[in-house]
């Protein structure tokens, strides 16, 4: 196991950088952070890619990061290209990587290319899903602009897009050759999406690492009055929750499927609201839901159940305000889910991640995903949206 | 070393099964072949594939062989799937894939489900596409109805679509799970078609196995008197050129380019002919190209040059009868295409695989990507143009 998790990981000091191998399977990423680092980033940015044209996927809404880091580029020599794109769901399709890809040839990506991703999970997996194709796979680099980037969704090697509302149907695996992070991108995030967003760290909190469900929520309460030092509380917490699953489990299939947690009802939320929400926030009553259930079905303990809520409160994921949904779409969304496939369902079984309790899965740990009727679905989100 | 190599590969009795392991690094896939054998092909194809919708991807042209495999699937309980396709490089794009994808998922693809590919190299490519990207990763297997696909396209991880004039710009890797052939199929090619097809074949032959020229011209000529004997000959030849290459280099980045000689100028003339040639016919048009680069850079010899012609004679790919085709477009096509990048070139040079003597790469056999000036390219062309 390696040493990080022994200990929480240094706070760097402004404009240093610190440096983690993280681990996916054999293998590991170098992570880098800091804080107004943006010039160190870049160096190491400039050391591991190869000596083409850097291509940089980047959120329209973090362009100025982007022009940055391209300027830093050149400054060290090396020519870049700037792609930019909007981070809404009906972008992550194949047709943007596609159009993406046209792009990027006419302003010259070769073989000899690299692709860095400016921005959060959508346009790491746009990026993603470029570098794992062009040219068969050309590197890629992170440079997560929000915290659910930062924390969650870089620390992965599962790249995809989505079709006709499943969820990340098509996809590829990609291990990034580097992820920098400097704290001060992440603190520029819209509060709002900011805090639902971290909604997939309490899932992870919920499902892995009860045992810093405290230190959790001081940090997402800590936010206004100390960002970085809470933001760098955030970042230990994501790697902890989530090194030991990726070293054991690099193309999450098995043990890993944990967090998936939220996700089934999630996704299918996220795509059927009446009034979209983000994917986060999705995923928070998601596990709402998915508690329900457990009450059920594996006598989800009081204390584990209430912890979804404490841990989800101070995200404004309340159980007396979920989004305005019909359920029988939800319940029809969650049938064709992706997870469908890990294990035999029946036409009239939803497959879910379960807890058995604050840190433990219910079921199989090898592969747990749990066939739930989707009667008891149905049930408990009719139950939600009463309480309404 | 495996086995087959020492002596051919046994002629199979009509209505048996043939199999042999073809190697990719460390992995190797079942290659089964035999004359009017469907139903045992199929009888394996259900044993290896997953318990979900086979998703048939197929060749309009062959879509009566596709359902014939469809019906033996399904007398053994199996559930499929048959997407139909005009096999024209038009349709060799990421859209394609797209939609395929699009018409899958409307069918009941799962996690659980595989794709086979009933036709030729093109369907292939479209069909691993697909088996590589849904739920990121399910099981490819091939069914190869054409000599081209059979014996050179189908041995191989690579797949690949093309994206605005550059061919295989964008793609990834997947092993196919299990490759069957029934030699009756390949029997009903297009003659026209099937010779210069078989272009690619007689591009292993001069670069990699030489001293199979003779059985190699035999069978070509031999194709109207003994079809089973020519195209069992043929298998043998090119399982014999690409396994040892394959078992060195899965991924086809090292030893393995040498598949790719005729290919830089060969897709260059494909993807701009006034009148569109085959893949096959462009490639062997580029290996004369390339013979001719090699007698000024390389020192060819005039026998392995001449082995070239002796070849593609047959094949109907003659020297005096080129596409026409505009120089100029030509080269520029050259000078972007995709080996750019596995070797460091000037802006005026293009990546080339040449021959140093039959059955021997020019330059670094670890990497045989040789930069040659845009220039001598041009006249060598220029030439061919005025022998016309």
């Amino acid at each position: 196991m390696t040493t990080y998790l022994a200990t929480a990981m240094p706070s760097p000091e402004a404009g240093t950088l610190v440096e983690v191998d993280f681990p996916f399977g054999h293998e590991t990423t170098p992570l880098a952070y800091g804080v107004d680092c943006e010039d160190r980033l870049v160096d190491r940015v400039a050391e591991v890619v190869p000596p083409g044209l850097v291509v940089v996927v980047a959120d329209r809404n973090v362009a100025g990061v982007a022009n940055r880091v391209r300027n830093l580029l050149a400054a060290r020599g090396r020519r870049s290209a700037l792609l930019t794109v909007d981070a809404t769901e009906s972008a992550k399709s194949l047709a943007t990587v596609d159009e993406l890809a046209r792009r990027a040839l006419a302003a010259g990506m070769s073989r000899s290319s690299s692709v860095v991703s400016v921005g959060g999970g959508l346009v790491e997996n746009l990026a993603g899903m470029l570098a794992g194709l062009a040219f068969r796979g050309v590197p890629i680099v992170h440079l997560p602009t929000t915290p659910v980037g930062a924390f969650d969704a870089v620390l992965s090697r599962k790249q995809a897009v989505s079709l006709d509302g499943v969820k990340n149907a098509l996809g590829l695996f990609r291990t990034p050759t580097f992820v920098g992070v400097d704290l001060r991108w992440l603190e520029t995030v819209d509060r709002t999406l900011l805090m639902t967003g971290l909604a997939e760290m309490a899932k992870n909190v919920v499902a892995v690492v009860p045992e810093d469900a405290g230190r959790f929520v001081a940090a997402v309460e800590g936010l206004d009055a100390d960002p970085s030092g809470s933001l760098m509380t955030l970042l230990d917490i994501g790697i902890r929750a989530k090194a030991p699953f990726l070293a054991a489990d690099p193309d999450e299939k098995g043990v890993a499927l944990v967090f998936e947690y939220g996700h089934t009802v999630g996704h299918a939320i996220e795509t059927s609201a009446v009034t979209p929400r983000p994917h986060g926030e999705s995923v928070g009553w998601g596990m709402l839901v998915a508690a329900d259930v457990a009450r059920v079905m594996t006598g989800l303990n009081v204390d584990a159940y209430a912890l979804h809520d404490e841990l989800l409160r101070p995200l404004g994921v309340v159980r007396n305000a979920p989004p305005d949904l019909d359920v029988a779409v939800v319940v029809e969304r969650a049938l064709r889910d992706n997870k469908r496939g890990y294990r035999p369902l029946a036409e009239d079984e939803v497959g879910m991640v379960l807890l058995a309790d604050a840190g433990r899965v219910a079921g199989e740990t090898s592969v747990p995903i749990v066939p739930v009727p989707a009667d008891l679905v149905r049930r408990c989100l009719a139950q939600l949206m009463e309480e309404r």
